[in-house]
This record gives C-alpha cells, sequence and structure tokens, in this order.
C-alpha cells in the first residue's frame, strides 16, 4: 500500500462523491433529506443506478428473489465482495447505505476479477416497522410469510411492494439458482456510523466487533377503570402509574448495566393507555419495548430487573403484568479474523481504528452467519444518523475505501 | 310526614319501577346495559317518554333550545323542580339519569301544582368526552360554538347531533322566550351515588354539599428522538421516561393531599407517545391529566408539585415540559339551606343521613350558580356506577323520593 501499484490508489474521490449525489437526487423528503423507503420506486432506481455501476465495472447483475442485487465476477470461483444498502429512512442522509454501496463499486473497480458487490434490499426499518428485511430474508432468518404481516401505514404489504419493486426492475437479469452466498470467501460492509464516537476516540475509521441483539417484548398491565373523580387515590388500580414504575425501573437497570457494559439500552419506544379517556382511570396499557446489547449477561440482568419490578408492581397495586418476548437472540460476533485484517490495514493506513461495536442491525450482520463478515464504520463529521445532516469527512471517506480494497485484496 | 295526608304518600313504588323499566329497555348496549348516547334517537325516546308522564302529571312541556325538557306547572310564579338526566354511558345503568327523572315525576304528582320537572340533555360525556352539556349551554358556561368542536369518535359534532336530537322530537312545543330559570325557587337532583360510600357509613341517603372542580391539564414533554440501540443511557432525552417521573409524583402528591381531604385526586388518562416506534427513544409525550377535589388549596398543592415535578424532570433530564390548563374553576358549594332541610328530612324519616360530595359533575352543581340547588345520592346496593350491575334497594329509592317530596314541598 501506498506504494506504486497499490491497488486502492483506483479509488476515485471524485467518482465517489458523483456516484453518492446521483443516489441522493432520486428522491427527496419533504423536510430534505433522501426518501427511498424499502421496496418502493425510489430503492429500485437506487438500485438501477447500481446496477448500471456494476456493468461499468465489468460485473454481471442479478437480482435474488428478495431483491438483493448481486453483481460478482463470473464463473463460480470463490470472490469477496462488498455492499451495503440503498434504501433509507424518511428523510435520510446521503451516506447512510449509500456510501457502502459506493465503495463497493471502487473496491470491484479496483480489484477487478476478484471482487463483487452484494447490494441487499429493504434494509432500512420504518416503513414497515422491520429492518434489514432483504438479508434475513435471503438467510432465512426472517420467513416469507412474515411479509404479509408487515404493512406500511397504507396498508401495503411488504410482499405487494417487493412485487412492485422486483416488477420496477424487470429488465435487471435474475439470478439463476439460488443465492450464491458460499461463493463469498469475505464480505465486508462501509457505513458511516450511526453515532458520534470515533472522532471522540481520535479514530479515522471504527471496526465493529459485534452487533447487538434488540430483544423485544410487549408488557400488558392489566388494572381497573373509574371515574376519575370518584375513586379515592388509596382505591385505585391504575395501570398508567404501575407502568410509569416500571418504565423507571427498565431504566435505572439498564444504566446500572452500561456502567460495565456501556452498549446496554433499554428502551420503551410505545405505550398505548386504554381506555385513554381524561376522565377515566387507566384500565389497561400496553407497551412495546426492548433491551439491546452486546452482553448477554447485561441484557438477562435487565430483563430479570423487568420481570421484578413487574412482579412488584403486580404485588403493589393489584395490576397484571403480562411480558411477551417478541424477538430475542444473542449478539452477533463479527469475524475475528477479518476485523483484525481491517484494524491492521487501517492502522498501516495511520487512521488510528478503534474497536466499537453497532447498536443496530446491519445486513453483514445477518451474512455473518454463513460467511466471514466485517462491519467498518467512517467516523460522523456533523450531524446524526438517519437526518439530512448526517456528514462524513471526504478524506475519511476514501481512507475507508482504501481499507476496503486492502482487506479485500488479502493485504 | 308519615302522617295521613303526608303529600309524600303519593309516592308509588310500582309505578317508579316500571318507569325505570320503561326508560331501561328503550336502547341496550351489546354487552347489557343502558345505551342512550348523548343527543342520540335513544335519549330523545327517553325525553319523550318524561314529555308523555309530564303531561299525565297535568305539566305543560316544552324543549328548550339545547334539548333540555322543561315541564313548570302553568303561569309565571316561582315553583320547585327536580329532574336529572335520561342519556347514559355506553352500557350503562338502570339507575343513573333514570332514578332522578322519574322520581321528579313522582314529586310532581306529590306535589301537584307547585312542583316542576327539569330534565336536562346530554349530561353523559364519553360520546363527545364533554359532560352536562344542557345544563351548561343552559346557564352559558358552556359556549355555543363550542358545540362545533365536540366530536364523537364518527366525526358526528355535537352541534350536528343536538340538531338531530330535536328533529326527533319535532312535535314536543318549545320554550317560548328563555329558559325560565328565575321562576326556580329551589332546585333538587336525586342521583344514585356514584361510589360505594353510603353504605359502609350506615346511611341511606346522602346529601351532596360540593361537587369537585376538575381542573384540567395538557402536558407535553418535548425530549430528543434517537435510535434505541444507538444512543447510550447517560445521553438520552427520553421523553416517556421523563413522563413517567411525572405520573408518579402527581400520584403521590393526590394520595398525600388526600390523606386530609380525601376527595382529592389525580389522574393521568391519556398518554401519546411520538414517534411511538419500538426502535426508537421516545421525542415527545402529550399527556391529559386533570386535578380534583372539593378543597381548592389541595387542589392548588397537587398542581403546584405537579409543576416542581415538572421542573425538577426538565432540569435533570434535559427536556422540555409544558403545562397548560384547559379547564380549571372551584369546586362548587350547593344550597347549604336547601342541604340542611334535605338532611333533617332524611333524618325525620329515618335514614341516618350522611353529609358527602360528587366528585363527578351534575346538572345540579350548573344551576347551583343561578338557583338554590340541592343534590342527593341513594346508595348504591351493587354494582359498580356507570356499568350494568349499578343497583339501589327499592326501600331507598322510596325513601329517596319522600324526602325529595318533604325538600319540594318545604318540610
Amino acid at each position: 500500500m501506498g506504494t506504486l501499484g497499490d491497488p486502492a490508489d483506483a479509488i476515485d474521490g471524485a467518482r465517489i462523491a458523483a456516484r453518492l449525489d446521483d443516489l441522493w437526487t432520486i428522491a427527496r423528503a419533504p423536510g430534505g433529506g433522501a426518501d427511498r423507503p424499502a421496496y418502493s420506486e425510489a430503492e429500485a432506481a437506487g438500485m438501477r443506478l447500481v446496477a448500471a455501476w456494476a456493468h461499468e465495472a465489468g460485473l454481471p447483475v442479478a437480482l435474488d428473489p428478495h431483491g438483493n442485487l448481486w453483481a460478482l465476477p463470473a464463473g463460480d470461483g470463490p470472490v469477496v465482495t462488498s455492499g451495503s444498502h440503498v434504501d433509507t429512512v424518511p428523510g435520510g442522509g446521503r451516506y447512510d447505505g449509500a456510501l457502502g454501496t459506493v465503495l463497493a463499486l471502487e473496491a470491484a473497480i479496483a480489484l477487478r476479477g476478484r471482487a463483487g458487490v452484494l447490494v441487499c434490499a429493504a434494509e432500512e426499518a420504518p416503513r414497515f416497522g422491520a429492518g434489514t428485511v432483504g438479508s434475513r430474508l435471503m438467510v432465512g432468518t426472517l420467513a416469507e410469510a412474515a411479509l404479509e404481516d408487515l404493512r406500511d401505514a397504507a396498508g401495503v404489504t411488504a410482499a405487494t411492494a417487493r412485487a412492485g419493486f422486483l416488477a420496477a426492475l424487470d429488465d435487471v437479469p435474475r439470478l439463476d439458482g439460488p443465492p450464491p452466498l458460499d461463493r463469498i470467501a469475505a464480505h465486508v460492509e462501509v457505513h458511516i456510523e450511526p453515532r458520534h464516537e470515533l472522532r471522540g476516540r481520535g479514530a479515522r475509521l471504527g471496526v465493529v466487533e459485534q452487533i447487538a441483539a434488540p430483544h423485544r417484548h410487549e408488557l400488558t398491565v392489566d388494572g381497573e377503570a373509574g371515574h376519575a373523580g370518584e375513586v379515592a387515590m388509596a382505591d385505585r388500580h391504575d395501570a398508567l402509574a404501575a407502568v410509569a414504575e416500571i418504565v423507571l425501573a427498565l431504566e435505572a437497570a439498564a444504566r446500572e448495566q452500561a456502567r460495565r457494559h456501556p452498549a446496554t439500552v433499554a428502551t420503551v419506544g410505545r405505550l398505548e393507555v386504554e381506555p385513554g379517556a381524561i376522565s377515566v382511570i387507566p384500565a389497561r396499557v400496553r407497551a412495546a419495548l426492548e433491551v439491546r446489547g452486546i452482553d448477554a449477561g447485561a441484557i438477562a440482568a435487565v430483563e430479570a430487573a423487568l420481570d421484578d419490578a413487574g412482579a412488584g408492581v403486580a404485588e403493589r397495586r393489584g395490576v397484571t403484568v403480562t411480558r411477551r418476548l417478541l424477538r430475542g437472540g444473542d449478539p452477533i460476533a463479527l469475524d475475528p479474523a477479518l476485523a483484525a485484517r481491517a484494524f491492521a490495514a487501517a492502522e498501516r493506513r495511520g487512521l488510528a481504528p478503534a474497536r466499537t461495536y453497532s447498536g443496530a442491525g446491519h445486513d453483514a450482520g445477518h451474512l455473518a452467519a454463513h460467511v466471514p463478515a466485517a462491519l467498518l464504520f467512517v467516523p460522523l463529521a456533523a450531524g446524526q444518523s438517519h437526518t439530512p445532516h448526517e456528514a462524513a469527512d471526504d478524506a475519511d471517506v476514501l481512507a475507508a475505501g482504501r481499507v476496503l480494497v486492502d482487506v479485500l485484496g488479502g493485504n
């Protein structure tokens, strides 16, 4: 590297910027920012650009039945791949997904004939309340039947949306056979970091070692309705007051565990109060919450505290507390050898890399169960993730592209 | 009383039971119980029954523009009145409103020529989220314009519903001039008690001295959204966790005040979390809450504690807390002389009456600003208020009717 003949020298900053702009201008949200929802026309337009760029790089392209775009060197020998996604949250940024996609094309150019591109569909969550749809369908951890239950705000199912997405890309060839995961010797996804961490640690690249497991729960508290003016305070079984205690106990437990395991977080994101009238004591509250982290013990400790709080509240307040696990699982460990290679490459390029984790899910995490996979973070230079203001430094982007080529090229 | 010639002897238990049945069978909710929503066809059917019964008692009837039914002895001299309402909550009981209405007719028969009936429309809250609509329109504390903003679940405004209600009663004469409040020398409403209190106190009649003031507030907490998996616990400004603290502080303050002033209550009945996604830290919570009581100082103390909690939470959590008063006002004192007269009459009839308060609003409370008004509670013998199971004892009902005649008759 850094010498004449370094394949990473092929990486072209102007081309990267131009292609990020091409994706950025496909569709804009009312408040600015990119608007390419999962399985939308706009995501299809993004995939079409990728297909054209892959063609330009000499790679044949094909879509799998889930809409993931494969652009592997011809033949059936082992290859290395890279890629991310081209869909966005509403009002999303210029880099999320797009950066890893555009850099994958750069790596394919730099490592011509050895490296391919894999861009997964429907990675972002909001439209259907579920993320990494394309990659999970591909590896089988999301069932095909589940697409009928995932609906957007307009009532369109993910299955219907995917059919429209595939139809919009009907001129793109289809994969001949099952997704060729067995050809992939290594897969590396580059992504803008989701939180402001790396710069504070003096790092110009983050090497992700683990991806958090989101444990999701539905909590229901059944109390007793009553006239808000007539039932004395001492006689109440107020479901909302009971939930308030549980919300605070959950927060306290996550804070406690986060002292030793900072990735540990717990969030009550949704809460529905019934009957929901100002003059009626809440009879029932349903809450949707999640506990995440990269330490399974810390997650278990928070969940134990949650159950303790529920039991205590049930006892003291005369309410019923039920918890239902919607989704569990273990934190994902990415390939240690690939991570070590990326770390070493970044060190050699003077990027002072930092080992880190991802709280959010990524396609690379789902591929990791089948192929050696790595996830690299480019520092957030300004703005917040999932907003139009998210920004990365051009020099950091170029450097990440070079490390990507190093890792995929076997250096 | 109790002697030959006691006008209260005219009260007829069989007629009371038959008329309660007539109202009870007008319309039934799916789960049983009465279903006569405010300004509905079913409420109109109830009013039609009342008009027929008043006619039978020799009283001319007339509707005012708000749908309240007036049946006063002819002329323009002073009269005494009684009455309640004929609408119900969904799945309501046999006695709520109906009892006071039917007993008012009994009193009119017993005190022929001296006592009239005033049955107010749209007393119950749920359909439009606002109670005592007819009486408040009549006395001017609810503005005519507000009816355009009150909508039921189907989007029908209270103004439209009232027009339909009046149209359904188009054969009932209209009041000739403004509501003749100035003719009313005393108004007494009998109502089934809203909570199980009187029997526990050994009383067969409750004399209400005060009606609680519901102070209603909208509380908004603005925090900061963020990825539930990416924002560390220490960096959060979670609007829901902040509200949980406020909910518990409000409850604690009401419990504290209730030790000396047991009528003091506080309730957060409605809560909306935005954006309301399981994987997003709540950015904003809007809560609708109320504080009630019959001691203005206790209400003020709870509200001060609410503001203290909001300020503390805002400071500690870096969130913004705003409170907006939707409805204030002082507890209503009913006419002391009339209450004393009712109490004495009940004692003479051996009912061991108890002085009490109402946490819920009643038409008599709104009339109280204009005429001497009293509110009498008949013990809840079984079931809960606002349910199909609410029940009163026949002997208590008869006894309440006799006291009503005593009070209206000047004994």
